[in-house]
């Protein structure tokens, strides 16, 4: 290491012309420090200082911190000069001290998962020079005593040492105001503040047993090393895993000059999107907060105001008030300070016309001078990602596969979310507004902490998680709930940008609630609703609604539409569905699926009029029994089938036949039983005997699948009868059926075979019957390792495949879905496995037995066609890999047949794009 | 067909010099037609004729009678002629009538299994020719009935059309007899006789409906065909399916001139071995019966008598008299008629030194004059063909490849038999003394039929099955029972002949049994044993006990371990053992075991003083309470590990950490759950609350393995240092132990790695603790199909895999052991499955696996070591596979290991004989 250490360029310096990274070295310089060396490049105002990259992440992982230090001395002593020099500051100077932050900047952007330290530099003595300068005491004081907050807190960790309830800091400053008879932090005195600082250093050193530093390089290198060590804190591993970034990419960090927001009146911080993030509006939007520092903007302890007044304004804070009111009580900055608001609104389009997508920027006006410390790739909705990229598209400003390589395929699920149903909305109750931070509603249970989120969702319940606010650690019940409520915070707030994220329904910074978390209640207007209480949130208008309020579809606009269009003319794999209801056929037809990939047929068999001659044919002793049994539900299933089929006309059906195990039409309890017992006329000690015999220890690898039809041809013979009885009847009215039926857990060609040629003999002889004919297919569910291991001798027999994944995976793995539960979450806590293999294919194992079986099923039958109908046939990167092993479709539930046509047309332009770049 | 049809020879002549066939040309005539023609080369006399090859049997179950009749006029009708013209009789002829029997004769023997008809060409004319021929018009009316009654039988299937539970000829046959006063068939009259022919044929032509044949030629055609039908009947196909025989393989038909051992006492049938097929001295031994056709001898009607005095006579039926005695109630053939016992002996060592293996003959001895109707390898017990082979390699008649291609693996498996426990027989009480007819010690309760023999079994209770005599409808159950008596019948009743091919210990003509059926008991010496009854025999010696006697152990001979060394001179596979313990460690190095490939560890856990701190580990609610009680078990493994480490001292011990779901040690019912709440001071509530939630849908695919040792990683930890200590405490001891440590049911790398790591740590630690270091593996097996498919990547943690081919199996097929009952018995009779794959490797699937794994196994680690320890280790096939796919070694349970070294060096052999072929 010694010698290698410094051969290597760890720091890239930004601003003042002089920029050594650019926009496409998000890898090394992670995103905000690549696009603030970008900014600083195009002319934009960015006060400088310098990146250290990601590799210096993944060393100090591995070597330490005394290494690191070594290795980057040089260069982040001459990074600092590079900030003296063009402040004209010095750092550690009692006159004119160069105060610096330090950020983190990972390659994809994790909003506050990391830790952030600004002001360092400041000491006993250099916190008069910044006084001077700013001919400001107090701010000064303010400053010190927040910079010894944040160092002691992310730096120091005073937290991990006291293992307190309540925050050290706010106990200090709440002592101190009750002291002194302030009412907030701006009451506090000057000497409030000296004595803040001194308390403050106090208790940690007290805490922590070391002094306070009050040497800038010691602050300096602290600081760097602070955010490298937040790269592995838990809320920022839960983040990465929940948004599948690799542990290995690291962070880099932003060391740059302080700029200050809260100098006075004549200074503000500020957040802006170059478009509308919730609706894709192309509109400049953003907020603001005089005489404030970034992070009170972001925090959302204060609500801040609107940076420009056109655009949506559906926030519900402004209602009931008069124009000239509002203008007084919140001006936009482009009423507030016009000038700069012009330089800012140069600057976005500058930015958006250079990176060609939405910008996600951060402002400081200090003393009417603006700095621009950010810009990223804004988040946004489901919605604002599809209009934005349409709209860019339109506008000339990308072409059409940058525009569909851009969309996040999962956030179409939003648009595809429910909305309230408009009777039940009518008859609703509305007790409140706030901001509407994140589109969709919601209706679920209160609940008031994070963790009661997570077990009441494990319990089954849907919960609506209401917070004064949320930090980083709320995130996992916010992911459990179905909608989140806060009484703070604004657009931007953590919870707001969080839940877009996630695709969750959010109302965000709704005042009036009077929240008691040790009562777990909340009042508004003197209403009290408690934990458990329905409630429901609408995050497209921020109204909040008493009670349970149903959910309907939404209807999806036309940019959605082209959207799709587009996707499908670049897509190959062609996208089918999981229904076994003519509803959710037609659904799914009207969400562009080409077809069924998988019609179960046994929910059919628990329906009430059938589960009775199922069971009775379950009961049966002989052959002609059993027979009897299925010929009462041969018109039921027929029925069906014809629903179905009509709902798909001119469209292939596969329907599998029956599947599960027969214990699973038999209940338990001898209740149950004693109603079966009544219903079929038999004995319940029957029963009770059969229920027994069938009775399995590992139901999922039992007598299930093909393993009945082979045993009860008759069961697989009445499914064929009703199957194409109900296409020749419509047939017989102009309808074209197109039926596949599909034989399940296939293992051997000869399973198949007897299979295949049971159901032909009766379909020949229904053809005989009624005198007329038409095409179907006899094929197989790829679902047994086996079955994939030796495909090419199950195609001589089967026409089709469709690969079963969830039981694939089951048994590739040999892990039971029903008891996986007891070690896969540890497994992926812990990183044995980096995906659910359940959601996600396992490309080395699942996967290669794919591949193979469509190579070895092709050799046999050239051009066969092969599908997928397992649950991951909606998860764009299984779709991605199922593209490449060439798969003829995909099969997923309806709502998600949009996010796997989007996902099957990036898949075709990765393609086409690294066989361009090969 | 039609032309294509003449074009093939399909017919084969014997005799009178004219022989087309030869031994050679068994898969085309049948082992019994080949052998025919190269007897006739040898100058053996023989009655000529000719063989219809088994194409023809194809043909006839693809094409039916009217195409192969066609096909085969010529040719048969020419081979008729050489019968004629070389006995000077003729067809039909009413003067001197030519008699003709069809006989089959499959590839591999399948002993009364098809059918047979003799005596064609006999009707109401030629009958009194054949009276003339043999002057004794009661023989030929006798041979008249019984030709009816065959053919009726055979070929025109009477019973099928009647359906009654008594033979219709034998209660015809009682009536006339009732009517005559005649007590045995020899005392009907010539009138009865002819009652009896013209009271079948009114019979046969009343059920059937069909008159009975009078043409010859109509007889001999179909004849022929019934050959080819009984290829299909379901004790054939049954018998197929026990044997592994191919039904492609086919019946050929012998049609041959009758001889007749039936024309008075200068005329005798016999059979017989060119060496002891129970125990393999090399005498010429056999059984032959006066005045006989030769299905009296095999039918076991009446009891045969000996041809030679010499060799082994441990007949009982010979107790008790003098020599003289004996002489004259039971002369041998060699007493009886000397000079043609000359010509039968000279004419057996011809057979045995040109077939170089023990024959079997069929011999009829007509008016004085020798015929040999057949020779075959003969079957012989394990025992015999182990002596055998290394006599014959002694005697140089065979080389060592072939001595140990020639043994069957699994017979080997008869020498390993329990005999009886020589204190136990002491005590025991014989009340019966019978024919040694198969070898080995069986104790079990009476049963009288073979359903019920199966049913007995089923139930988890082991069986004798008594019958007076057995036919092949008691396949099954003598398949099922532990032994077989019978009350008639000698060493080549179908009893014997059956229960030797399957190793099973069988007594036969036990004259003092009084049998009812119908109260289900038998009266010995006026003691009454009813069903259920246990009762002891003794296969080797012929003797009957009362009661239920202990069994032990066989010790094995020179010759066993002769044949042991000279197999693993030719292996390359070794072979090791699965055994828990020290005893079963050390019984397993005396067969020959090179070390344990399996030591399951959790079987330790169940042993009384244990099975409390391992609940008390699963009760555990913390990692250290877990951790507690685990170190309470660790000194008991280690002494565990002590024994079977010495016991394997310098050979390798593969120690497979805790597999099993650990609600395995919890009992289900509440009862033992209070004695468990009162062993561990735990209330119940907990208990069942733990069980509750340790319970698993699929607790195959549930959390066990090494997900328990990843989720608990203090298990593994306990388990690595309790077989490190152990193994270091021996080494102290200057005893070497070579631990291999090996983790279950790995199915990613990233697994194996967790696992490798805690053991790695572990073992450190004690070698730091201990100061003292030893050599150790630690693998993985592969029984998971991902572990298979990714072996290329797991191999780079594992320093070894081993195949569990159980586990691999399930997940592959998804088949539950547990629950396969259900379906895989009908697979296999239908023949879905052709071999239960959880007895013999499928080499289509999970063979594939296998290999793959070799191969990415190899790949990353060159030569690795891997095994195999699943069930199939000890089945010959799967270990012929194994071979082939380059494991280097099997694991199987201490009384399979000589199987598998045998196979192993078959495998070797075939290879190498392969390779000189191609």
């Amino acid at each position: 290491m010694e010698t290698a250490v410094n051969l290597k360029k760890r720091v890239y310096l930004f601003g003042g012309g002089k920029n050594e990274g650019n926009s496409r070295m998000k890898p090394l310089l992670g995103g905000k420090g690549a696009n603030l060396a970008e900014m600083a490049s195009l002319g934009i105002p960015v006060p400088p200082g310098f990146t250290v990259t990601t590799e210096v992440c993944n060393e100090y992982q591995e070597f330490g911190k005394d290494t690191v230090v070594r290795a980057l001395t040089l260069e982040v002593t001459n990074g600092v000069q590079h900030m003296e020099k063009l402040l004209g500051a010095e750092f550690g100077s009692v006159k004119n001290p160069l105060l610096i932050s330090v950020r983190s900047g990972a390659r994809d952007s994790m909003p506050g998962m990391m830790n952030t330290v600004l002001n360092i530099g400041l000491n006993e003595e250099t916190v008069w020079g910044l006084a001077e300068k700013a001919n400001n005491e107090w701010f000064a004081w303010d400053s010190y005593r927040r910079f010894i907050q944040m160092y002691g807190d992310v730096v120091m960790r005073v937290n991990t040492y006291l293992n307190l309830d309540e925050d050290p800091f706010e106990t200090i400053m709440d002592e101190i105001k009750e002291k002194s008879g302030a009412k907030s932090d701006q009451e506090l005195s000057l000497e409030d503040l000296q004595l803040v600082v001194s308390r403050f250093k106090e208790m940690i050193e007290h805490a922590t047993g070391q002094e306070f530093p009050d040497d800038p390089w010691t602050q300096l290198w602290n600081g760097i090393m602070a955010v490298f060590e937040s790269w592995n804190i838990p809320r920022a591993v839960f983040y990465r895993k929940l948004n599948d970034i690799p542990d290995e990419w690291g962070t880099a960090v932003n060391v740059q000059a302080m700029v200050f927001g809260n100098l006075g009146n004549n200074s503000c911080s500020g957040v802006a999107f170059t478009r509308n993030a919730a609706t894709g509006e192309a509109v400049f939007n953003g907020e603001y907060l005089v005489n404030a520092q970034g992070e009170d903007v972001v925090a959302g302890t204060r609500t801040p105001l609107q940076i420009t007044t056109k655009g949506s304004k559906n926030w519900a804070v402004f209602a009931g008030l008069t124009e000239d009111e509002r203008k007084k009580s919140y001006p936009s900055l482009e009423e507030y300070m016009p000038e700069v608001f012009g330089q800012l609104n140069e600057n976005q389009k500058i930015l958006e016309d250079h990176f060609r997508d939405m910008q996600d920027l951060e402002f400081t006006i200090q003393e009417g001078k603006l700095w621009m410390l950010q810009t990223r790739n804004g988040k946004r909705t489901g919605e604002a990602m599809v209009k934005i990229a349409m709209d860019m598209l339109d506008e000339g400003l990308i072409d059409e596969n940058t525009a569909l390589m851009r969309l996040d395929a999962k956030k179409l699920d939003e648009l595809l979310h429910p909305v309230f149903d408009v009777e039940a909305i009518k008859k609703a109750k509305n007790i409140a507004k706030g901001l509407p931070a994140s589109p969709g509603a919601a209706t679920g249970q209160l609940v008031f902490f994070s963790d009661e989120a997570e077990q009441w969702k494990d319990a089954g319940k849907k919960v609506i998680l209401l917070r004064v606010e949320t930090s980083a650690d709320d995130l996992k019940g916010m992911d459990a709930a179905e909608g989140i409520l806060t009484a703070r915070g604004g657009m931007t707030s953590h919870a707001a940008v969080v839940a877009r994220g996630m695709g969750k329904c959010c109302v965000s910074g709704v005042g009036s609630l009077r929240i008691s978390y040790k009562k777990k209640e909340v009042i508004i207007d003197g209403n009290t609703y408690k934990e458990g209480d329905w409630i429901s949130l609408n995050g497209s208008t921020g109204e909040v609604f008493e009670g349970k309020i149903d959910t309907v579809l939404p209807k999806l606009n036309s940019d959605f539409g082209r959207l799709m269009k587009l996707a499908d003319d670049h897509a190959q794999l062609k996208v089918r569905t999981n229904a076994d209801t003519p509803d959710s056929a037609r659904i799914a037809r009207e969400f562009g699926a080409r077809g069924i990939g998988l019609c179960r047929t046994e929910h059919m068999f628990f329906a009430k009029e059938r589960i009775t001659p199922m069971r009775e044919m379950i009961m049966a002793e002989t052959t002609e029994e059993r027979e009897a049994a299925l010929l009462k539900l041969l018109p039921m299933q027929r029925s069906d089938f014809e629903g179905i089929f009509e709902a798909m006309q001119d469209l292939p059906v596969t329907i599998r036949l029956l599947d599960p195990p027969l214990h699973e039409f038999i209940p338990n309890d001898r209740e149950a039983m004693a109603k079966i017992s009544e219903d079929l006329g038999i004995p319940i000690e029957k029963i009770e005997n059969r229920s027994h015999q069938l009775h399995e220890v590992n139901p999922m690898l039992g007598h299930r699948g093909c393993r009945l039809g082979n045993t009860y041809p008759e069961i697989t013979r009445m499914q064929a009868r009703a199957i194409i009885e109900a296409a020749l009847n419509l047939k017989e009215k102009g309808i074209r059926a197109m039926p596949e039926i599909m034989v399940p857990l296939t293992g051997t060609k000869t399973e198949m075979e007897f299979q295949e040629q049971i159901v032909r003999d009766e379909v020949e002889s229904i053809f005989k019957e009624r005198k007329l004919r038409l095409d179907y297919k006899v094929g197989t569910m790829i679902e047994v390792p086996r079955a994939a291991l030796t495909a090419d001798r199950i195609a001589e027999s089967a026409e089709f495949f469709s690969f079963g994944t969830n039981d694939l995976t089951q048994m590739t793995y040999g892990y039971s879905r029903d008891d996986a539960g007891k070690f896969l979450p540890v497994y992926l806590e812990q990183g044995i496995l980096s995906v659910n293999p359940f959601e996600t294919i396992d490309e080395l194992g699942v996967g290669k037995l794919i591949k193979m079986a469509v190579e070895l099923g092709r050799k046999t039958r050239p051009g066969m066609k092969i599908g997928l109908c397992g649950e991951q046939g909606g998860d764009p990167r299984s779709v991605n890999f199922l593209h490449s092993a060439r798969l003829d479709y995909v099969s997923c539930s309806p709502f998600r047949v949009p996010i796997a046509r989007l996902s099957a047309a990036q898949a075709a332009i990765r393609e086409l794009m690294l066989s361009r770049a090969n």
